[in-house]
């Protein structure tokens, strides 16, 4: 099995039992290992008490394609540490895309950068985060 | 009225029209301006594929404490940037209370710190928040 | 011995060596485990060209406060990640005191605030550290 | 004068002043508008007590390479808030070149990654500031 194939096996996996990014309505993307790309429309019960999405959700999506970026080598990882800038408010029935990349893999430890874009291709959000793996596999025999 | 009232008042203010919060189920205690309480039971559509609970999740909910907490002097503030260590999973049923204090309050910024625990009183993440004010109210007249 | 000495004895070998700390005339003092504090006199060396301390420096004094409070167990602990908040300028002879404390610290890792002060005991900076240890000894017999 | 010209000469008025850069033995090259590159080579009077430098120094040059970057439009921007990731430890004699890069700039805040990688371009510390600006020209006239 290629490198790819089994990134996106990795993300079927994951993603057939992920309750909370279904949810959300995000959808995920795999176009390379390393790389990952979730998307989710802003519904009214994402929006906080000024009308625009609840940054926690604008988190949330980035933390999604960070995971699957990071889980895409079968090789179970979880987020150590994130951290997000918020540059432009998103409001209800925005399309939001969250394109994770990788900028450093280590032994234990990999860091990614997941931009957050609008339908205008307007930057929303800028993420970071750190993962730490073990060694179980995620695609499961 | 006496800064405590006033920050309830904001907090009452923000929560009726806060979907995306009432969504997750998340409840909230105004103890001093500055301030703020936030409490969630992780439900089972709030696991991820490997049955913790979703990063983003935890970040939402810590988020929500942040943003009583800066909003809590009636002026309006909105979360600029934020970072969260992961330090322990949370699984289904757990109840998890998002404590957040002042760090600092400037004229434009403000910082607070916000730990979060499990009903054991173990610390789950430790957030940072910086939040970015305008200067229009948050109490509608 | 009792784990105050035990603490002041870590610092006290770790400065034998710190030719860094030395050169910037870093003073440390341990309060406690867990505790230290910093102090540095901001000299003409340390301005950049906009004539106020250049912020790496800023940096490295709250650097140091974190590295003798997450090495005062006699663990070797190094820093892995920090992140800093610049609030105010500091100038030329301008006294800025470094004081790290400990907000967690789990088996491999520790998390740190340290606040720079000036000497109105204005907030200059404000720096979180997160630290990694081995299995050394910081002491050595 | 083109966007090339004004960034060097930026570079060269920020420069003339910055006595902390030049103490450090830091030479600055500008490859295009929003873009430096900073080099230091490590000296044993940069080392700490486990003889590798501090990080409080790896921090100012990559800090160093983020302050010419953002103030390559002849906008004067100081650094505003900064997180440095350590991935591995650097000794004397090494030769760090910090590398700034922008990835976003909006009205008032620019946001910046600088990698740094020693002499056998491996990646020592990855950096991400975020720079505000005030309306002054750094160009003296």
């Amino acid at each position: 099995m290629d490198d790819l194939k089994i990134a996106q096996q990795c993300a079927e996996t994951m993603l057939a039992n992920d309750r909370s990014s279904q949810a959300m309505g995000i959808s995920i993307e795999i176009v390379e290992p390393g790389k990952a790309i979730a998307r989710m429309r802003v519904r009214d019960d994402m929006l906080n008490g000024f009308a625009v999405i609840h940054g926690g959700l604008t988190f949330a999506l980035a933390d999604t394609a960070f995971a699957f970026a990071c889980n895409s080598y079968d090789q179970q990882s979880f987020a150590a540490a994130a951290q997000i800038e918020f540059l432009r408010p998103a409001v209800a029935t925005d399309v939001l895309t969250a394109t994770a990349s990788e900028d450093y893999r280590g032994r234990r430890n990999g860091y990614y950068t997941v931009e957050v874009r609008n339908q205008r291709d307007e930057l929303v959000a800028l993420f970071r985060g750190r993962s730490a793996s073990n060694s179980k596999p995620v695609i499961q025999s």
